[in-house]
C-alpha cells in the first residue's frame, strides 16, 4: 500500500498577530512544522499549538530560521557558521521544553524560508545546520528539497536525510522549482495538483509544467496554510491521496 | 565541616557587547546563573559559557528573566501568568540544549532581576516560575531569596528551595535587605564582607546593619562580577572561606 | 452645527503579520492613530500607512507606546520617566520623518494600550509622555481619557488635552468605563451605539449603562478596527452621525 | 591653510551594555557618526549622546544601518529596496528627534557595518540608503568609501558624497583596502598613522602597503573609539594633525 507525509507550516502566530488556521490545517497533514520563535511564533503560540499536534496525533517537527521576525525569516543573514549552529540549537532546545510539556517531541528538523533555500546551496550554513542538530544530540532527520547540499552534508553526517515535493508549485522538467518570478510558478487548480500528488505517492513521479512526466523522489509533501485558498488545497489533496488509497502518515 | 555555594552571574555579554569577566568569576564561584537570552546571552555567548563553566567544575543554573533584552530583565513587565510560564519553559528549554552540547546540564533555575524582585511578593508570577519548572519536567531547585512568595509556592509545588544571602548587601535587623536608596544599601569592604560571609557559613548568622546579630538560613552566596570591584570582592570572599575552613560547593 | 472627530488605530502590522483593514477604517475615521514601531507597525508598513491616510485625508497621530511587540503594548512594563521619556521621542521622530515623506505630518499624540491605561493615574510615566511630547517641539495635542492624570499633566505643560469617548464601551453612572471584567462592559449593536454618539456630539451627553444620562466633555470618538464587526460598526456610527448632520472633522 | 574632518563612531551602548569611550572620542574627533538603534544606540543612549556632541561642538551624523542588534548591524541582511528605505528613513527620524532635543541637527549620514560595506558594490541598497535620504528631505552629505557605488548614486541624486579614509588600516596601490583576512591589514604605530594623516591632510596622498604613495581624495578620516588603543590612536592623530598646522573641522 502507497503512503506519504503531509508537512505543513503551523505556530506562526506572535502574540497580537495571528497568522494561519492551524486547526483547519491539523485536519490535514501528519506533521507540523512548528516555528521556533526566531522567524515567528511566541513561547505561548508554540507550546499551544504542540498541545494541538499531541491531541491531533501529528507529528511535531522543530521549523528553525534566521533571527528575523521583522522580515519573517525571509531574508538572507550573512551570519557565522557558529551563530547559526547556536541559534539553531538554541530554537531546538526552546522547542523541545515547550513540545515535552504538552506530551510531544521534536521527531525532525525543517528549516524555514531563507535559510531553508540558502542552504541548498550554501555550503557553510547547511552544515551550521547539521551541527546544530548533532550537537542536540537526537540525530533528528532533517527534511530539505531533493538534490540541495544541506540533504548532502546531513546524509554525510548520519542523519536522514527527507526530500519534499511542494504540492502546489510547478516543476521544470530537470526536477527544480519553476522560479516565482515565472508566471506559472504556483499551481491553483485543486483537483489539477491533487491528481499529480497520487501520482507522486503511488509511482514517484509528477508532470512537469511541460507536460513531461519526472520522477521525485519525495517522501513527504509541503501544503500551505496561510490563506482560505491554501487551507482548502491541503484538504483537497489529503481527501484525494485517501480516496486513492493512499495512507497519510509521518514519514518518522 | 561547614561548607557554603557561591554562585554569581555569566553570561550576560550579547552580540558585541561584553559584559562581566566571567573568565575570572568562574575561578571564585561554585554555581553559575546563565542568561537564558531574554534579559541577555545570545545563543553563542550562552554555549561558549557552558563550556567554561563545564571547563570549571561550575554547576549551572538558569538565569530566566521577563523578555526585556533593553531593560536588561531589570524593568516589571505585567506579562500574564500563561506568558510568564511559557516564557520561562521556552528559556530553559534553549538553554538545556545548549548546556548539554557543552557537555553540561541545568542543575537548578535563579529568576533574574526584576523577576527576581517580583516574586517576592507577587503571587501570579511566583506561581508562574514554579508552573514553569514543573512543566520543564526535571524538578530543579530554585535559588531565591529568604522568606520570598515563590520560595513557598516552589516548596508547595514539591520543588527544593534554596535561600541565598548577597554578600555585598546590608541586612536590616529584620532580614531584609536594606533598600538600595539608602546610602549604606552595599558594602564595599572585601574584609568586612568575608568575615560576615565566613559566619554566615560556619553560624547562620550574619551582622546587620545596625550591628545586631540576625539569623541567616542560605545555602548559597551571591556575588557579583560585572565590575572589577565585584570581581575582587568575590576572589576575596573565596579565599577568606577557604581559609577559614569552609568548602565551597553547589548546593546540589 | 454639531461636529466630532473620530480616532481609530492604523499602521499595526508587523512584517508579514497583517492586522486591522486599515482601508476601510480610513473611509470611516476622521483621525488615525499611527503605530510607531514600538508596540507594532514596522516602517514600510507605517510610511504606507501614512501615505494612505494623507489620500484618505485622514489626520495623523502618533500612537505611542511601551517597548514590546511581544506583548502589543498592552503590558505595563516599569520603566524610568527617562527611558519613557526618550523612548516616546524617538517613536514621535522616527513616525514624523515616514508621514513627512508621505506628504503628512503629526498633528497630535494618543498613547496606545498599557502606556494609555498607565497614565490615567501614573504621575511619572505620564510626567515622562507630556515631557517627550514638549522635548519634539511642536507642542501637540494629546488624545486622553477625560480625567486622566495625563491630561491634566499635559495641559499644565501648555499642550492641549483631548478627551476621547469609546463608542463601543459602557460607562459608570460616574462616568468613567464598565471594567472589561464585567460582562457588559463593550457594547455591540450598532445602532444603540450610534444612537449614544449622535447624543454625544450634540448635547455632550451619553446614556449610561444604568439608564441614565452622563456629561461626557470629548472631542473625539475612538472606534476599532481590529475585526470585521469593529469594522462595520465603525461604518455605521460614521453614516448614523453624518446622517444626523454631525460633521466629522479632525479636532486639530 | 590645509584643513580635514575627523569622524568616529558614538552611541553604540545598548541598554545595561556599554560600549566604547564616547568622552574621550569627543575631545578628538569633529564629527560623530551617531547609532540610531538598528544595530546599536538605545533612545536614552542616543539623546545624551547628543547632548554630549553639542556640548563638545562635534558634528551629528546619523550611522544608519541593518536591522540586526544581535549582529550589531554586521551581517548582511538581504531586505528589499523598500524594507531598507523606509527601515533608513524611520532611523534618521528618530535621531532627528533626539538630536533637535539637545540642541543639535544631523549634518550626514554614514552607512554602518554590513551596510557600509555593502554599498560599496550592491546597487539595490546604494540606491535604497540615497532614496531615503531625498525622502528625508533635507539632502544630507553621504560619508561613504571613495569610489563605492554608493556614492555615485548619492551625487547622481544631487547629494555631496564625502570620501573618508581609515586612519589605521593599510591601502594596496590600487587605493582599495588591504583585506582584514590579510595580517597586515590594520595599523598599530600611532606614529606612522599620523605621519600618513599629516599627508593625507596636506597632500592628498598616504603611503600604500608596498611603500607607494596614493592619491587620497579623502574629506575625512574614520578613527575608532571602541577599545582603549583606538582611543589613544585618536587622540595621537588629532594631536599630531594639529602639531602640523592642519585644522580639523567637520566637511559640512
Amino acid at each position: 500500500m502507497a503512503f506519504i507525509d503531509l508537512n505543513s507550516d503551523v505556530g506562526e502566530s506572535f502574540g497580537n498577530w495571528k497568522m494561519g488556521d492551524d486547526a483547519a490545517i491539523f485536519t490535514s497533514v501528519s506533521s507540523a512544522n512548528v516555528a521556533c520563535g526566531f522567524h515567528a511564533g511566541d513561547p505561548s503560540t508554540i507550546r499551544q499549538t504542540c498541545r494541538d499536534a499531541v491531541a491531533a496525533s501529528v507529528t511535531i517537527g522543530a521549523h528553525v530560521g534566521y533571527r528575523d521576525l521583522a522580515g519573517f525569516g525571509r531574508r538572507f543573514l550573512d551570519c557565522s557558521a557558529t551563530e547559526l549552529a547556536d541559534d539553531v540549537l538554541y530554537q531546538l532546545g526552546a522547542l523541545q521544553a515547550l513540545a515535552r510539556s504538552a506530551g510531544g517531541e521534536i521527531k525532525y528538523v525543517k528549516p524555514h524560508g531563507a535559510l531553508y533555500n540558502t542552504i541548498v546551496h550554501h555550503e557553510v550554513h547547511a552544515q551550521a545546520v547539521v551541527d546544530a542538530i548533532k550537537a542536540f544530540g537526537e540525530d533528528l532527520p532533517v527534511l530539505l528539497l531533493p538534490g540541495s547540499v544541506a540533504l548532502a552534508k546531513a546524509e554525510q553526517a548520519g542523519l536522514r536525510g527527507v526530500a519534499e515535493a511542494f504540492a502546489d508549485r510547478n516543476y521544470t522538467p530537470e526536477g527544480t522549482l519553476v522560479s516565482r518570478r515565472e508566471a506559472n510558478a504556483v499551481l491553483h487548480d485543486p483537483a489539477a495538483v491533487t491528481e499529480n500528488m497520487i501520482r507522486l505517492a503511488t509511482e514517484g513521479t509528477l508532470t512537469a509544467v511541460d507536460g513531461s512526466t519526472i520522477t521525485m523522489p519525495a517522501e513527504s509533501i509541503c501544503l500551505h496554510g496561510d490563506t482560505a485558498g491554501a487551507v482548502a488545497m491541503a484538504a483537497a489533496v489529503r481527501q484525494g491521496l485517501e480516496q486513492a488509497g493512499v495512507e497519510i502518515r509521518s514519514f518518522v
